[in-house]
């Protein structure tokens, strides 16, 4: 099972990849807005939980760390998606809290409870302490990207990601997960100084990260804001979309796909963005993001309940969905990760039903 | 501190109380969308755990469903914010889930954790065993109700509420709280007949419930769909909004408050209901709905984390939000729950806030 060889290969094997090598450049051309001959389809969380493949690999290390720090294991079930369920896009397996920990604050992660960080950030001090020079601090996740991107041969696009900075402040501030994350948007009517300190350097630091995954073979890159949601947006708008609009700006050499959960009330302002992409929820009409999108591709949004039910009833919702968006300027996915107890057969015909939608 | 009398009152005794009576209808007449000289305000959640008179009372019985099923103590801690707070109503203090216990499944409340069904419905024999005939169950919160409106005596509204079908069925099915209701959400997929069997049921214990709430003093009444952000339009439409129509539509003889948390998509469709009131979250602009609205009352939708913050920011979002809501047609609240662990001298100042508001 393992296809990703031993030797790790050298950095200037990747770089510069020329994208007319790329075997599948769907996600690519739909990205940028250029003409497909069909839809391209990934999903978020593709690599992971529903694949028994990825079971396996999971429970012959210690802990999630262990995997996301083992640059062979990574790229083993980073490709296993591609492998089994034929998606049109590797996602580099990662974790969105990689940042604050190449910044300084240490997390762990508890066994079906999610992440726990033992120190949060309370302070100006402690903001000062942590570093935004976090390249170093993350180079097995480069090392993952160079033996994937080696690995995938150009058989697809390889996907880089980092948490939007919101939602790592969010973490940094909360210490875990949270309904509500009512500490963290404490700070933002408290401290609001403080908060956008914070903000700021992780903004800077998200920067150099998605630069660094792309320098080491990223083909594009997606900023997972998660927990948008839990903002007004008034909020959105004075503490997360200018480091959002920062983070597009900055990524001039590969598209941007911005996804903001449940920040039903910013598809407009991110229209004005640098970012080629929009990723959509579930809860968003696609017509509704069609009209206030214009130029930007879109990116979604199938319930991921829908993999829950039936073949006839995935099939009639997806193409309920695919006719909705139209067939260009997107990219197929669900409206979130695809969740854990979800049958692998039926992820598999799901991508298979886009696979097949003629356009 | 208690004010509720010992005597619980003959049912006649609150039987057609007059509205004129009423010393502060504010609340009643802005749901009605008549004028008023100020605007009307209330928390969701007042009373509870931000109150240390509440946190005295709860501690003194052995769980939270010896407190809902104790007159006394019910009357007495629905006046505290009344008293305390200042507010222009009371909400009766209960659970949502008290529908599905009366429908014939128990739960038990545990704390911190929150609620949980030992069994939960799976198959049609399960729905066919569950019961519409709620009232008899449910003798004690009409007994609250009662006691509640006695000691009031007139002198603000009385608010009498429910769960909406969708989120007192997510529970039956889940069993507990859940981020995605992923199984509640799986049987709408796999099962939508047995789902809209369920459905039908709970609307029609909860219309009897709602209708038994205001015989006995309830002056309007509020539906809570508290998990509709996991739904998707086309599954709201489906789902929820026929059951939210039921209701609005049975209940005519006092003001109806219809609120769906995350729904943003839904208020063109709550404006097409007999419901005089909608609710709304923060993450709603007050002009974006007023434009999809028209003719109804709104009510939300401040932040409750604004709470936390020093008086003077919470004066100032505050007043920002009266100022978007226009004067009319208007009840001020927060976009969800007060949070636990918010300061009650800031809750207060809000409410003073909103009093202090000139029209």
């Amino acid at each position: 099972m393992l296809k990703c060889g031993l030797k790790t290969p050298v950095f200037s094997d990747f770089l510069n990849v020329d994208i007319k090598e790329m075997k599948n450049d769907l996600l690519i051309r739909a990205a940028k807005g250029e003409q497909v001959e069909r839809i391209p389809v990934w999903m978020m969380r593709q690599a992971g939980r529903i694949l028994p493949e990825y079971r396996a690999v999971r429970s012959s290390v210690n802990g999630f760390k262990e995997l996301v720090k083992n640059p062979e294991l990574i790229c083993e079930v980073t490709l296993q998606p591609v492998d089994i369920l034929g998606v049109d896009a590797a996602i580099i397996f990662s974790d969105i809290l990689v940042i604050p920990e190449a910044m300084g604050l240490n997390y762990e992660m508890i066994e079906s409870k999610g992440p726990n960080f033992p120190k949060t950030i309370t302070s100006e001090q402690d903001v000062a302490e942590l570093t935004t020079d976090v390249i170093p601090n993350l180079e097995y996740v480069f090392a993952s990207i160079r033996l994937t991107k080696s690995a995938l041969n150009g058989r697809v696009p390889l996907i880089g990601f980092a948490g939007a900075p919101w939602t790592i402040f969010s973490y940094m501030i909360e210490g875990k997960g949270s309904k509500t994350f009512s500490q963290a948007k404490k700070m933002l009517y408290t401290n609001p100084v403080l908060a956008h300190q914070l903000l700021d350097k992780i903004t800077t630091a998200t920067i150099a990260y998605l630069q660094e995954q792309i320098k080491n073979g990223a083909d594009i890159v997606q900023v997972f804001d998660s927990w948008a949601g839990v903002l007004s947006k008034a909020q959105y708008v004075e503490f997360a979309l200018p480091y959002m609009n920062r983070i597009a700006a900055a990524i001039t050499v590969v598209p941007v796909i911005l996804f903001a959960k449940d920040a039903h009330y910013i598809l407009t302002e991110f229209a004005q963005t640098n970012a080629s992409v929009i990723g959509l929820d579930w809860t968003i009409e696609p017509a509704a993001a069609r009209a206030q999108t214009k130029g930007k591709t879109l990116q979604g949004n199938l319930d991921p309940c829908v993999l829950y039910a039936d073949k006839a009833t995935i099939k009639k919702e997806t193409e309920k969905m695919l006719q909705s968006f139209g067939g260009q300027q997107y990219i197929c996915n669900l409206g979130h990760g695809v969740y854990p107890d979800v049958n692998f057969e039926h992820a598999k015909y799901f991508i298979e039903v886009v696979q097949d939608y003629k356009l």
